[in-house]
């Protein structure tokens, strides 16, 4: 008999937030300032979709929780990285993330882009660390790096803020969320599925899944930021408007972005089928788009 | 017969700055401000210590120069990244970077951060492409993730600015140095040294030298930035002083800082007594002093 699927996203969610506090640097490090906000950062509440999806990854083809986790908190640590250097004043401009004050707004400027340096810099040292063949580990390096620089995060963030207060096309838009939410989300699942002793056609799924319900996280997110409450995202509602940020809403309308979500979210599904423990990862597309059901 | 080493050194500057042309993403990538920002920042002119350190370490092992060159243009793509990000207003607030306009006052902030990042994940994502074995690339990604982070570049930093302005202790001033310029040179050497083939007591010897010479570089730096010119330094002369940063010079003055440094440098040159190809390594050790005799 199977956890209910919540029950086992906190579990493993737990489990992501002890491995983290260990690898994290602890605060006897110097300087304290840095550790401080890296560890304010990368532990602040949240649902650690990102590692969570690395696991059950992992274990949908067979491998173990244990075999993932290190690399799970690797892809967290780049998400707060990646965070962290959104919300700075240059960039977006964020007071509040996750119902907290920003890194930058606790502990200055400076030291908020040096967390978040630091933070990306530890995510590949704690890949190199992990528990397994050298392949396995520099492909999650490959993998890591790629999601994250001149065609992934970074890239996606870039086009973003370059793209605001104009007028966005619908495959700019793409680009952007592709980029920005969807390429770590990806790398995250194809990682546990190499982690995992998938084959090239099972890590093939698994990267496509999660291209799939990153797009649908991100719609769902522009859908939130117009419907939702302060409260329940943790971050300004209506600040993408405000700001004359592209978004799926602004082009497609709502419906029609619920729409998107709900479809992606099924052709992920879709791809879990030779899958034997697919379950929880069939509840995170789900989820992906329940929220904004 | 050797080329004299000065020409050597440009030989290999050049070596590396068309490579890292070629690996530094094309002008037709997507968004172009941040490709041009990391082009920009990458390709500026200067002497390339760094990467030359890993080449020349690599052939001190018997290794070639092709073996060494992407690790190079890795390690040369980390110190871009943290010139960006010290330069920032926020950090250290240059304008002024090899002779030319910092890269937030050519792109403003937001690009610069973000190039700055790309170009850090740049770094890893060459590695792991470098035509090795598993084991030797993911070594790379190692040593270069390790000096970066909480206990290198990025560290070395953050101690930095949470000091200035405030009395700084002689240890302290090291654990800068250390972090903030020894650590990525030592890296470099220590790459150079697994990618030439060097057994352990090669990479050991490797990386204390590039520890040795990354201080007396520093030191030099200090020294210049009192005595120097902003022509030849191309940076602000009098710079540190205005902000209250711990130098040397300003805990031990000028003639022991100088001392210090030359001492530095022989002791780096007395590592290489057993490397047989170790005329360059021994040129650049002097060089880090030269400016300053």
């Amino acid at each position: 008999m199977h956890m209910n699927w919540q029950s086992e996203m906190s579990m493993l969610a737990g489990m992501v937030d002890s491995r983290l506090a260990e690898l994290l640097p602890g605060t006897q490090e110097l300087p304290h300032e840095l550790v401080e906000a890296m560890r304010y950062s990368c532990l602040a509440p949240g649902k650690r979709i990102r590692p969570v999806l690395a696991i059950a990854s992992c274990v949908a083809c067979g491998g173990t929780k244990e075999a993932a986790i290190d690399a799970a908190c690797a892809v967290e640590m780049v998400h707060a990285f990646s965070l962290i250097h959104d919300d700075l004043p240059a960039i977006d401009n964020d007071n509040l993330r996750r119902g907290r004050p920003t890194c930058h707004v606790a502990f200055g400027e400076a030291v908020a882009i040096l967390a978040g340096d630091a933070l990306f810099a530890l995510a590949f040292e704690v890949l190199t660390e992990m528990d397994c063949t050298a392949e396995v580990r520099i492909k999650c390096v490959e993998l890591l790096s790629k999601c994250s620089g001149i065609r992934g995060l970074v890239s996606g963030e870039a086009i973003d803020i370059i793209s605001e207060g104009k007028p966005v096309s619908a495959p700019t838009l793409e680009l952007i969320h592709v980029r920005k939410t969807g390429a770590l989300i990806a790398a995250a699942c194809e990682m546990g599925a190499v982690l995992g002793g998938g084959d090239s056609g099972a890590q093939a799924k698994l990267r496509s899944y999660g291209e799939k319900i990153g797009l649908a996280f991100q719609i769902a997110d522009d859908v939130l930021n117009v419907e939702g409450d302060a409260e329940k995202t943790g971050k300004s509602v209506g600040s993408d408007a405000e700001r004359g940020k592209a978004t799926y809403v602004g082009l497609y309308g709502l419906e029609a972005s619920k729409a998107k979500a709900k479809s992606l979210a099924q052709d992920a599904i879709g791809l879990l089928i030779n899958f034997s423990e697919n379950e929880l990862l069939s509840e995170l597309a789900l989820f992906s788009v329940d929220r904004i059901v």
